[in-house]
């Protein structure tokens, strides 16, 4: 899917009767104003789409279970809303539709620190939620760039930095309450750390992108605080020399948290926007866990592992305040870049690819881009073979579209020939709905449709995403 | 379902035409010699039922695809088998219908070794997976106490003794080769390490129990072999204290490999079996894998830890046939508690609760075992919060099954009750379909059912298995 604006044609009106009952029902917290279905109707994606008819504020899984419900009397389109923050068009109402915004729910019901669990509703954020358990000794592991509720997280099947040690939404979510189809509430999973009963709802709630059921609540492991963190800058010569260290580095099993990818580009727009004067060449941002003896063990045998593939000597970053400037400034890189270009807007990828075929992975695209000639910046949490390329954009200019989704078109099928995903992090949502079906295959794609039939047989929770319209 | 014997009335007939397809098809790779049929028409479940009407000897995916479609055209139910070691009745032909062997699917069909991943067939035990790549420096971390099967691990989610730190199949499956109830064929997955691309039909076939598809290849992650291995025996005054020590270990997130509780019972047993002089009292088994000083590091930490809690020092297991003999009598407890009491068997509970709720789960559990007078012993994958309990009947004496059942429903509904699982690591199958619909609610049950209905219209996938009858 190519093209920006999605067709209105696509948009079902929204029927005034399932709107009057929205209104009597929801009172002031269900609003039709242009202003909030416009802020509701749009996403970090580069696509544009006719407004959801009316957004309800949530403030509790009933409040989302009655929603569902009025609507699927009337077969409307339902859209859970967080923070707004996904990148390939999940949040648009391309069908038409209410836009159910959680971010009201936005409590910490509880922290089971004995347990390493925490249970949140689904607008709560990463941020606020590590807020809260900053006294507890405990940390929630995953950070997308964007201050995403955990709800939005929960159905892109995050991850971010600290996957690579700490696993992703998949390996961190322990149990949800989901509100069905039918405005029926269930709850998924358990408190234990595994279980052996019966399918896997959990797993298969996580990443469907609010299209098989609206999680309303999740349960997400979490650890203790490290004893030691450390923090350090290394930089290389070539992104090929970064990519040869960090797949050294994996391979040899070091239990490394972080580990995160700039190119120059990216390297040079945190500079410019975080005030940092990082050298301009390709840098690795690691972070090391563990006691102090473990995490200068680890930092040891990377700093030999980097300095075999020309890596500088690690500029440490050794105090709180210093990680957490370097970690803003790696989080900003996103917006960073969009300011080098101004009204530009980003065509991101977001591969991921088994640790031994990044090198090409990597190599092959920064060719391809630096040939292209379209302004773009990489980073990546190359710890676990995945990265984004920004192409930077002009909207006014089809031509740069074009060229940067061919560019991103090449460097999918690339990825998919070497055994990796068209996506690692981001989803399907209206972007990748091709490449879904390229990767998973035909009969796979009639498995997960065939699941969509069965849980939502009306076809109101947030549809045209993940299938092609066609399918 | 407490009733040892399967209803002769449940078993469909096969139609001869079936029967005459598949031995053409297959040749003296299709058997319907009573013997062969009997072989395949139990597992380690105390239940009887009559056996499946024949066995296919499937060597490939193809093979597989061509059974299915063979009994699917007859409406005849396929049930997979692999090393027959289930726990709880997942392998019994209790609908009639034809075993798939899949033991002639032994080959790894790919290191990956520079990924950390190898791709078996689904008859691949893990010994033989590991003994494979015992000259890589990885190893497969998941070891349920039988030489499982990939495929029949995978298809009950099994986990083991390394799962406190390396994750269950859940977390340790990458991608599958499914065939699905009408004979074709998908990949699920990827080599990535992450992907968000779309429904996660991996988690989904994985603890499906063979009744959403029949899994016959496997894409698993391996691990460096760490460089440094510390085997320990620590014994306690009683098991209460050795539950709250692992309590404290796992809440101060050490990164324990291995922590194993056998009670005096268990120790008794596998003291004659395997000719050890452990003393006669609970203990627990650990093991610390990472650098040396890290190991070193770990084991101070619980030995400080265990001391106060009235631990013993710790007695090491230092070179690797110690450890071996150790960890293969750990293995042999189930089997040497069956041998205290000659003609018995075992029911075998397997519940698992969050962390924190682990002592009052075990302590009453101890306290009822003790008052009920039934042998019994316990052993359990402690620092994941599950435990096993085999109350030992003598298969003659239905009150002693119903005594251990009785038991058993005591156990599983506190389990409930304080947040956890009616089963950690063995499934459904036929024993807890009750205790499924308590623990996921109705609704979620039926998301469940309309799963396998979407998946599976006529029921042939190892029909009766998850379900109840009647549900």
């Amino acid at each position: 899917m190519n093209a920006p604006t999605i067709a209105q044609a696509l948009s079902r009106p929204t029927p005034p009767a399932c709107l009057e009952a929205l209104a009597t029902r929801f009172g002031a917290a269900f609003s039709t104003a242009l202003a909030v279905r416009q802020q509701h109707g749009r996403d970090e994606s580069p696509f544009d789409a006719p407004p959801p008819a009316g957004v309800v504020f949530c403030s509790s899984t009933q409040d989302v279970a009655d929603a569902v419900k009025l609507c699927a009397a009337h077969d409307v389109p339902v859209i859970a809303y967080g923070a707004g923050s996904s990148l390939e068009g999940q949040l648009l109402a391309i069908h038409g539709g209410i836009s159910l915004d959680l971010t009201r729910m936005n409590r910490v019901l509880r922290v089971a620190a004995e347990d390493l669990t925490a249970t949140v509703q689904a607008g709560v954020t990463r941020l606020q939620l590590n807020d809260e358990l900053r006294h507890t000794g405990l940390f929630f592991s995953i950070d997308p760039g964007a201050d995403a509720t955990l709800g939005g997280m929960t159905a892109t099947r995050a991850s971010g930095t600290n996957a690579v040690r700490y696993g992703t939404m998949r390996e961190n979510v322990l149990a949800l309450t989901v509100v069905l189809a039918d405005g029926r509430v269930i709850r998924t999973g358990t408190h234990a750390r595994k279980s052996s009963a019966g399918y896997d709802l959990t797993r298969l709630f996580v990443g469907s992108e609010g299209t098989l059921g609206i999680v309303t609540e999740i349960t997400v492991r979490l650890y203790p605080q490290p004893e030691a963190v450390a923090a350090a800058v290394c930089s290389f010569p070539d992104v090929a020399s970064s990519v040869d260290c960090t797949i050294q580095i994996i391979q040899a099993g070091i239990p490394i948290a972080r580990c995160e990818l700039m190119d120059a580009n990216a390297v040079r727009a945190v500079n410019a926007h975080d005030h940092l004067d990082l050298p301009v060449q390709p840098l690795l941002l690691m972070e090391f866990h563990g006691s102090p003896a473990s995490v200068r063990e680890q930092a040891e045998s990377v700093q030999t592992i980097a300095a075999e593939h020309g890596g500088s000597r690690f500029s440490w970053a050794d105090t709180p305040e210093e990680r957490t400037r370097l970690w803003k400034a790696r989080h900003h890189a996103y917006l960073s870049a969009l300011q080098t270009k101004p009204g530009c807007r980003s065509v991101t990828t977001d591969t991921c690819v088994p640790i031994s075929r990044l090198a090409e992975s990597i190599n092959d695209t920064v060719a391809e881009a630096d040939a292209a000639g379209l302004p773009y910046f990489i980073v990546g949490h190359v710890g676990d073979g995945n990265f984004h390329v920004g192409y930077l954009i002009d909207p006014a200019k089809p031509e740069e579209r074009e060229l940067a989704e061919s560019l991103n078109d090449k460097l999918v099928r690339r990825a998919l020939a070497l055994g990796g995903t068209c996506t690692g992090e981001h989803g399907i949502g209206l972007h990748k709905q091709g490449f879904l079906r390229e990767e998973a295959g035909d009969d796979a794609l009639d498995v997960m449709r065939a699941i969509k039939q069965a849980l939502d047989p009306r076809g109101i929770l947030n549809p045209g995403k993940i299938f092609a319209p066609s399918e």
